[in-house]
């Protein structure tokens, strides 16, 4: 066998993972085959299962990376002084998203989130797609949690605000406006912070509690 | 045919609905036939198609009502003095959604959350299905702006606020509370109220702009 360099190894990896997340995207997980993706990714069965053994492991692999990206992007914007303000920071881990990934296109779309709502679909019947869910959540909670003491910390939030209720307020933003992207489409990042805005400024006038 | 009651018919319909989104949260949309409705209502086809034509019916019927409670809800808001912060709001729509269909329960769990994605998977490839949903999405885009306005009146937002992002940030929050719903459980009203009071105080601290 031709000795390959871990380059050309991480881009072919790369270039399955992109192809099977647009099939995915495109038909749902249950109505992918693992030839939809061979002819997708232009590539032999030898060559796609070298790297997976199958769909499973394919959704696997994108969830947990996209998991991972956006925990990483939560953990380093805890570490920013001053820390930024979600209507900041929800907008650039969307345009993030996009670029991580360039893909992730099709026709010119932008077709991770379709993506998403397919494999929310598939995680309720799926239990072990659930469980690396689960743990890419439970990731991402956690890193959201810790900003949010770096915000109590800063003054930007009462310090009995409850973080994890946060966690999920924020989480739950991001995943809805996947949801109006896949569906709808044009759910742009300055909607995302002009909207937060406006919310966020609702506490200058209203009494608190 | 004997003559029977409008309340009857009423009945038979919320019956058959209630049935119809059960098996649709438990299968997905594609993977659920006719035959596991009429078994879950426990009626005979000739009940069944008196009221909906097929599948398609049904799931429209499912989603055009759902989206006509909400829109109600977010219009009656609008008329409240004072109206209602985001924070009161979302989880009081929340509550009424598990309120308004007692029928849509498996084994004590809600289970509209499960639909709610089941749904949308299923319309990134329906396009009338996705027509319902969009006419439903932008009547209750609608009726957050009209909020939004009613907000700007009473002082509690920015002049310049951009009512149409602030509703799908609002609606976005109500979806995303739903994924987790169904992926995860225990997404409670609490929780969206806790998160978004913490993060409507964040304007107290902040420059604003």
């Amino acid at each position: 066998m031709a000795r390959v360099s871990q380059e050309h190894l991480d881009a072919r990896r790369r270039q399955i993972l992109d192809g099977a997340a647009v099939c995915f995207a495109r038909n749902g997980f249950h109505a992918t085959s693992m030839q939809d993706v061979l002819k997708e990714v232009d590539l032999s069965a030898g060559a796609v299962y070298r790297y997976f053994s199958g769909k499973e492991e394919l959704i696997g692999a994108i969830v947990a990376e996209v998991l991972d990206t956006v925990g990483t992007l939560y953990e380093a914007a805890a570490r920013e002084t001053p820390p930024p303000t979600p209507d900041v920071l929800l907008p650039r881990v969307m345009a993030r998203m996009r670029e991580v990934r360039p893909g992730m296109l099709e026709h010119g779309e932008w077709v991770f989130p379709r993506l998403m709502v397919q494999v929310w679909a598939e995680t309720l019947r799926n239990p072990e797609l659930a469980a690396v869910l689960r743990s890419g959540f439970d990731r991402v909670r956690a890193a959201w949690s810790q900003l949010v003491e770096v915000y109590k910390e800063a003054g930007l939030m009462p310090p009995d605000a409850d973080a994890d209720a946060v966690a999920r307020v924020m989480i739950a933003l991001l995943q809805g406006f996947g949801v109006q992207f896949a569906l709808f489409g044009a759910a742009s990042e300055r909607t995302l912070r002009d909207g937060l805005r406006a919310l966020l400024s609702m506490g200058e006038s209203s009494d608190g509690s």
